[in-house]
């Protein structure tokens, strides 16, 4: 291979030991993976998704349940509350796969009830503690005065409570995210048998993070996972203890440009448009970090390189910080690769990826457009 | 208009105002305006600086060299010091048009002067303390040595030094940014006039930075100005004193998804995909600041909303902040305006932009493709 400019690489002998390590815990526990597609937004990695025997999934965006209906996915969650500016979409999309979106307004699901032309699910967004978007966990009046509404309407099937604890992204240790995790699936439970004695026997549970999906092993009582991250996994979830250096499947190679010795730092072709200026500090010590740095090898990256970093992020410039063993060794026109603080981000940012023997991953069309 | 989903709406008077301001400076000064065309990637947006008599102009990657020469502009300089590894496109370019190209390494000119198939101008990358790249503005030794290899280098026409002063994007003040020019131009003058008492009679001045260009009225001395960002500006310049609240131009109309008075927050749909995660803190308090808030009006946004901001971005959400009595005038499925931290990240994230009256705006294909 020849990296001429900034460059995804997915290896992708370790993204199916990811996809294949949750499948497994999911068969173990009887829960339903629904994984999270906005991480690859890749029809080519989808496919290997299929292939390990996942039928249904989740997107953030209805231009993704969209990409993804076209290759041939037929049940999809949209894990967005519902927009109602896209109910054209929505109903378009509803006629054609089965449909699964997200409530957490009795405004949002009288809108649909008025312009829904096509059967859907609907999943109660419920809040355990993020605070970002949901009913209070806590508020059983609320909750079970909109279940009532959402069985009233004739085109909504009431699925249950979905929820994103996304505190587990702040923790500091392995056994925080469990502790998190659980204080989650308390509060779903408590509401869950709540509701129960209300008379809603059937209220399922959906959980989302992947930093709880990879650290806990016991998903009793849950019916579905969510996770999405973990199919690449990243600096962050390295750092959080979700995933070990070797399952990180994917890295942006970078061609060096400058060499300043005398500040201990390399200029790579790489910014803030081909990483995300998404950073995590103190993993090395108090720094702001960017992203972590690589070898290539014969096949892909080696080991992450101690106490070498992305320092500053601008539009097409990374400044890396790293010991002057390091930077002797390192020549103007060499690549490094990048491991990305986010890979969600990073993804996001551009057009394909590629396999470690050079081979295009495709994923969603960015020229799809907007109307006004 | 109707808005969807996440969409940037430029506004052209404003535009054609902000670049008329910065040509007139320029001809007043006796200076060639050469806009960095990275803020805007935009091919419609060039035309409006066309018409206003620019006939060079600033890239910071060959693609984007390859795009603009597409569109007719044969005057183009990569202001991103060469990256060998593209080596066969800047041939490609420089048979095309007159290519500006930066270096600041002999390794970089020894290959250059092996691999050259055309004639390029070559201007020195000089660092006078911003330290991205560059050779220390003092190093005399460095910069007549590396100017007499590059005269001898049959395909390279020396130009002169140019520096990016990005130090005036910590500035405090109006008066800090223009101390911190006024301290860069007196460093550049100062090797200028050594490196004439070596025998180089002509070594043009080039600058670069968006706040200095913006603030400082008297450029006596310097050949040209390289400032991109003030074409849209944006928070971050609003913060440094570079330009007024009128003078944004680019703003991103979102949809509000979700409402949560008890906690004085809204949700819209427009995340770090839309918008990147570029932050200012300190605007209004000790906040940390995502996007200010503004509402639409008949054509185009209206006032920036006091204490109203983005506090938290994820992927797709954006969390603002407001007071009790803001929340409660909006809506599920309102369109709010979001005046972007740093225009150049949030243009890059999207396929094309609007004007107010819904014409599209294109820019840079995206689907073009990396090759490895």
């Amino acid at each position: 291979m020849q990296v001429r400019q900034p460059t995804v690489f997915i290896d992708k002998a370790k993204v199916l030991a990811n996809i294949e390590r949750m499948c497994k815990k999911a068969q173990n526990n009887k829960v339903l993976l629904r994984p999270h597609f906005k991480t690859h937004q890749s029809a080519t990695i989808g496919e290997w998704f299929r292939k390990a025997g996942v039928k249904a999934i989740t997107v953030s965006s209805v231009e993704m349940a969209e990409y993804f209906a076209e290759h041939g996915w037929n049940d999809i969650t949209i894990a967005f509350i519902v927009n109602v500016q896209q109910i054209e979409q929505i109903n378009a999309l509803a006629n054609k796969i089965t449909l699964n979106l997200l409530v957490d307004s009795f405004n949002t699901v009288e809108f649909l009830d008025k312009h829904l032309t096509a059967n859907v699910n609907l999943w109660i967004k419920v809040d355990t503690g993020y605070h970002r978007t949901g009913i209070n966990w806590d508020d059983e009046a609320t909750l079970s005065h909109l279940i009532r509404r959402i069985k009233n309407c004739e085109k909504m099937h009431f699925e249950g409570l979905l929820t994103h604890n996304g505190l587990t992204y702040n923790a500091k240790s392995r056994e925080e995210i469990k502790d998190l995790h659980e204080d989650s699936i308390i509060k779903l439970k408590d509401i869950q048998e709540r509701l129960f004695l209300q008379g809603f026997s059937i209220v399922k549970l959906s959980i989302g993070d992947t930093p709880a999906c990879s650290v806990v092993e016991d998903f009793k009582g849950i019916n579905e996972i969510r996770p999405g991250n973990f199919v690449f996994y990243d600096v962050m979830q390295l750092k959080l203890g979700s995933c070990t250096e070797e399952q990180i499947a994917m890295a942006v190679a970078c061609p060096v440009v400058g060499k300043y010795p005398e500040r201990n730092e390399l200029v790579i072709y790489g910014g803030a448009v081909h990483l995300s200026k998404e950073y995590v500090s103190g993993f090395f010590g108090n720094e702001i970090n960017y992203g972590l740095i690589a070898f290539p090898k014969e096949k892909g990256w080696g080991k992450i390189e101690q106490n070498v970093y992305l320092a500053k992020l601008s539009q097409e410039h990374g400044i890396i910080s790293a010991p002057k063993d390091f930077i002797e060794k390192i020549h103007v026109g060499d690549i490094l690769f990048v491991l990305p603080i986010h890979s969600c981000l990073t993804g996001n940012l551009h057009q394909h990826y590629f396999t470690l023997d050079s081979k295009e991953i495709t994923t969603i069309k960015r020229n799809k457009r907007n109307q006004v």
